[in-house]
């Protein structure tokens, strides 16, 4: 397939990509939805009313909404109409007059969340990560729980602190009680730190009591996205017991601008490290549905990059997650969105937090303008990339999650 | 104020109380909100246009939507213009005949969920009940956890899952553990329990890094309705180190039909208990808003009374628990939800869970119909009530939240 847009082959956002996002522009009241290719995008209503489509269809009038949520609730042969439509826009037998010009820069855009989310639940699925933080949190324990490696551990989180790439993050303050002290005290995060992940958004809605197997999983996956559970490791850890992170979490989490039809990452999908011991057979199935993925991330701290973490190395598939978080007879909404948990390696440069990347603040990381961080200061920029392998040697772009850390307000 | 309608003076739902709810008709199409006087239930559109109410109003046109959302986003001028003009319909200088044409008795509407859901989160407010709990799942360490007298633990839970009273639960399955198991197995859980509770229905939105202060708290407090959080021990147990309940608390959580307006329960306003050691600031403010609830409670299983949960002992005010969660600058949406965690007395027949009650299964309940539980059996009802002090020995009845277990489904 040679496409129009002249793009190089290896180019993140080329025909096999086409992640879809919402913008506004400077004269729109209500944002839209587009679809990225190069560094434009493609204004989704007005390419459907030029282009001649059906715009009375279901997938065609979801097109027409600010949000993917009407997407997400028709489903996955909604998903895949909607798909063929837009990869047809660029096929080498497409007219480039027809829809060129509604391609808008991205420089004249203003990229917005594309989903109003449901719930959120974050999962803890790099084995790692876990092992690293266990050894840190908990020294005086073996640094798996004994649960890990039975299931998926996973919690819920605050769904309305979910913000675009680009949002500034302000210091959260709260209760800390460092390890000497006899009483907590009240301040701005000491330790606010990121976490490097993937997110996934969910098509629903099923119905309370309805499972969602491992083996049908894909079929509610819609797609992928960069995403950044920024944590304050010490609220966090003067609250966690015994009822898990609350406002150590609940202060922002950032996902990428651009979600990745799961149907574009289909070059990406690869064998799951060997699960030892074998996991129950919810979450098994008849192993047709599990996958891991082959996606790299990079993580750069003020321009340097600290870290590489590698996604293929965890440990739980994404379909492991959606089964066991339905299993109990949970409804799945549409725009339900859940995240990977922290994305470590097994070297110490592939490590997705600064907690595990300066041993909690035992051992810094040192930057390229000759500072030092174990964990954020006021102005420091986190911005998280990822790539995918695609057909014919192109690559599947992520985009990036970016963000800026400002100064805690005052309280009052 | 003599009212109109012909009520027992301590009616649980005279003039003084007037909840908020949503109902369906048999030839609506959607539901449409409603206030209950005594056992009827006031067509609030109805009404709105039979007193030629200013029906353009910001709460006028809020009370003609389906869900009390739209009122929540408008805040607390709106909450109590709503409730004046509702009042007024009852007071002594009211003609009935403009009003009465639009009550129906309650037999004839389904009571549906009255607030589209956003974010959910439960606390962990009783001293009682957190020591219980200490002392049977962590039987090794002290009961209460060093945090618990400093902040009111609380986690997120789905929102997703929150039904209507009425609506059967279906018993989850998921994994557990024995203690005396090598390995966890898959099914139904043999450790199906409830916690009665308040759920706190909260007006909203406020931005990204906003904080409520505990003496603005009341301001986002729109009401009060009856909570059961239906817990899965023995799904819990084995999930919930170290991130917290997660399958164990998500299939359902259910709600009073009504919502009790903050405005109806000035005279249930009541001392805290004592909180020793003092909170930080930020906990206390300038103490004049912090308050608790006289509110009692029973929980009837299969009509056998088997607890009288006191609220006013609860430790945390619900104006703490809302200054806490939105401390680290996480935003309120309109229809959050949060709930006080199981409410336990003092005393063994004062207990809100189950697990306490039976103590974890080795002091059974024994029920009228002369058989046993420690858990919930398929086909037992729970029913949980509660009732408040109104003005001149009036009272307010909080109405009921009830569920009946169903078997649980087969994995498939």
């Amino acid at each position: 397939m040679t496409a129009w847009p002249d793009l190089p082959a290896d180019h993140p956002f080329g025909p096999h990509n086409l992640p879809y996002g919402a913008f506004l522009t400077r004269d729109a009241a209500q944002p839209r939805l587009g679809v990225r290719i190069g560094d434009e995008v493609l204004d989704l209503p007005a390419a459907l009313h030029a282009t001649g489509a059906d715009t009375g269809g279901a997938w065609a009038g979801a097109l027409q909404e600010p949000t993917l949520n009407r997407l997400l609730e028709l489903g996955h042969t909604a998903w895949t109409g909607a798909r063929e439509w837009v990869t047809g826009l660029f096929a080498e037998e497409a007219d480039p007059a027809v829809v060129r010009p509604h391609l808008l820069p991205l420089g004249q855009v203003e990229m917005v969340l594309p989903f109003h989310p449901a719930d959120y639940v974050d999962f803890y699925a790099s084995e790692h990560h876990a092992t690293n933080v266990g050894r840190i949190f908990r020294p005086d324990q073996a640094a798996l729980t004994p649960n890990w490696k039975h299931l998926p551990i996973g919690y819920h989180g605050r769904s309305s602190t979910i913000v675009v790439s680009g949002t500034d993050v302000v210091r959260p303050s709260g209760q800390r009680k460092p390890k000497d002290a006899e009483v907590p005290t009240f301040g701005p995060s000491q330790r606010l730190d990121i976490e490097a992940e993937l997110g996934f958004l969910v098509g629903g809605p099923t119905t309370v009591g309805e499972r969602v197997s491992v083996d049908d999983a894909a079929d509610h996956l819609f797609g992928v996205m960069l995403f950044n559970d920024w944590s304050a490791r010490d609220l966090q850890a003067w609250e966690y017991v015994p009822l898990g992170p609350f406002l150590g979490k609940s202060f922002a989490s950032s996902v990428g601008a651009w979600v990745v039809p799961m149907a574009a990452l289909e070059h990406a999908r690869t064998e799951l490290p060997t699960q030892d011991p074998e996991p129950l057979d919810y979450l098994r199935g008849d192993g047709s549905g599990l996958f891991g993925l082959d996606i790299e991330m990079e993580v750069r701290l003020n321009g340097t990059v600290v870290s590489r973490p590698p996604y293929r190395e965890m440990y739980w598939s994404p379909a492991q997650m959606l089964a066991h978080m339905t299993v109990n007879g949970a409804a799945l909404s549409a725009a339900d969105v859940f995240a990977s948990g922290t994305v470590s390696g097994d070297e110490k440069a592939e490590r997705g937090s600064f907690l595990e990347l300066s041993w909690s603040g035992q051992e810094p990381m040192q930057l390229e303008d000759g500072s030092e961080r174990s964990f954020l200061e006021d102005g420091d920029t986190v911005t998280i990339t990822g790539w995918a392998p695609g057909p014919d040697g192109s690559r599947i772009g992520l985009g990036e999650v970016t963000g800026t850390i400002r100064p805690a307000t005052e309280l009052g």
